[in-house]
């Protein structure tokens, strides 16, 4: 992930209604801040876009100076921590806490329109945790706030989209974890949000949990038969255009791409691994079936990298384009 | 999978030494028939390669006359069936007691020096299990016949090679079938074939089992830190370049890829997935630590569109090309 500079990918098609959108900067001692800063500034002459940065204001300032780029305006100091009482590569209890503090000022401000949409920058879970955060990570904090039971994560880019039927738990606990209605309802919300977007309806390739897809039960233990394929069939009944559960490997196949708008992976690195194989620095994170607009970037905190100049902010480029078009 | 018809791909470098490679055709009632005619109707002219077909003759002359091809003249009569008593795409116990005994045989002939090498055509696992084969598929035949304890399956193509540390099983029992020694076997044999290819130490890659390879133990049940870790540890205490367990979605980006000659893998689709993905029809299975060689089109019997004339070969055709090279 390094610097790419390319100005023109922001602004594909013409952004003719103003919107405000508020980032979130992430982990201090991330990346986050920099890449956040990096768009701020490359679009602070868009006349159609407002950016406010949630975050430390003082973390802020200390960061674009290392990155020669003059002060920020458009900050919500929130999150305030002391730049001389922490390090950068060094994600803590105090570097959670703040994080998490910008987050959720930024959900309020969007349920009470104040803004937009939310982009998000990279926290660190761990520092979460460490602050005794009682919620894994950004979807379920969004879920939580926004009273919102029927969400599904969706990574996207140019190439692939793939909604995940569970997200970070290990992979030991995926096949007890998965349900014909959380499937289903993978299958509703990407059905919803490509169908509108392409404005037509989108077809939906769905994946298989195991090798050749179960093979019939030879290497299953049943999960095809009895959670998948009921799932599909729920879809079917609604008119979702729908296929699978296809063997994994070749549900990503170019042939296979060309009639797929959209995947549901049955876990983590079943859509993760061909969607960064396949991606370019331009994958980005969206959160269905909120009531707010909500999207982040696809990578983390990057800490072994942060506050050198040299992270690429080209997914968060992309994420604020991407929550800017859902807006409209 | 739709018939490429690219005579030039055979023979990027010059065969210069004679080679007799036996292709077992594979299930009858499958494409493999019809693409080892092609591959041996495409290579009938190479000065430097012999095909021999093991397979049912009159199986073989029936796919022929509908593919409009010659009768192909070297063929060992294994697995002999009444072409009339069998269905094109219905494998039966029948079809797959055949294709068994077509495989045994190669795999005695190259044993004892009568080919140099062998190419499988795709089997239908279900319709060995039919027969009642005390083995799931080709892998676990050859091992037993050749007395090879450490063996390593590995689907590689132009772009990429990965080696699976877990075969065909269900995604629910990977996490207790991996050990330290079958990832560390599985490293070695990556490397020793790939440092003779390449002539140099190849540059192993070896995937963590979880998303974000665990992140500390958040989303794991510690299968990096205690078997994974463990295993890279004495990979590197002989000597070999070997980087991870890395986060499995980041591990196949371009930039990674570039680092990287071969890739690790705990399981089947999280090397085929990308090797798929990434691959156009070019892709083979090698089987590491055999005392012969036996390569493998990467594909299955493709029943649905058997004897139709319209099955690409171009991955048997990579099969055989990357047969010959391994003999040299």
């Amino acid at each position: 992930m390094t610097s790419g500079g390319e100005n023109e990918k922001m602004n594909p098609t013409p952004m003719e209604k103003r919107r405000t959108i508020a980032i979130t900067v992430g982990d201090s001692a991330g990346i986050g801040p920099e890449i956040s800063l990096r768009c701020a500034d490359q679009l602070k002459n868009q006349s159609n876009l407002d950016i406010i940065l949630y975050g430390c204001e003082k973390v802020l300032n200390r960061v674009a100076e290392h990155l020669n780029l003059a002060p920020y305006s458009q900050i919500e100091n929130v999150g305030v921590i002391d730049p001389d009482q922490m390090i950068s590569g060094q994600a803590t209890a105090t570097t959670g806490l703040a994080s998490f503090q910008a987050v959720d000022l930024a959900i309020q401000h969007a349920m009470n329109g104040t803004v937009d949409a939310i982009v998000t920058g990279p926290i660190q879970k761990e520092a979460w945790r460490a602050a005794e955060i009682p919620f894994p990570g950004h979807t379920e904090l969004l879920a939580a706030r926004t009273n919102t039971e029927e969400y599904c994560m969706m990574l996207t880019s140019e190439t692939i989209s793939c909604c995940l039927a569970t997200i970070h738990i290990p992979l030991a606990d995926v096949p007890k974890a998965l349900t014909i209605s959380g499937i289903e309802r993978a299958i509703r919300l990407a059905s919803i949000t490509l169908s509108k977007k392409l404005n037509r309806p989108a077809a939906i390739t769905v994946c298989g949990l195991n090798p050749h897809a179960g093979e019939n039960g030879q290497f299953s233990h049943g999960e095809e038969e009895n959670i998948i394929k009921p799932a599909i069939d729920l879809a079917l009944a609604q008119g979702i255009p729908v296929t699978g559960p296809l063997p994994p490997d070749t549900a990503f196949t170019p042939s296979q791409r060309k009639k797929t708008d959209a995947y549901v992976c049955m876990y983590h690195d079943q859509g993760l691994i061909p969607l960064k194989a396949l991606s370019f620095d331009d994958a980005i994170n969206a959160t269905l079936g909120l009531p707010i607009v909500r999207t982040s970037v696809d990578h983390g905190t990057a800490l072994d990298i942060a506050w050198k100049g040299i992270a690429s902010h080209q997914s968060m480029l992309s994420a604020i384009h991407y929550a800017y078009q859902s807006t409209l």
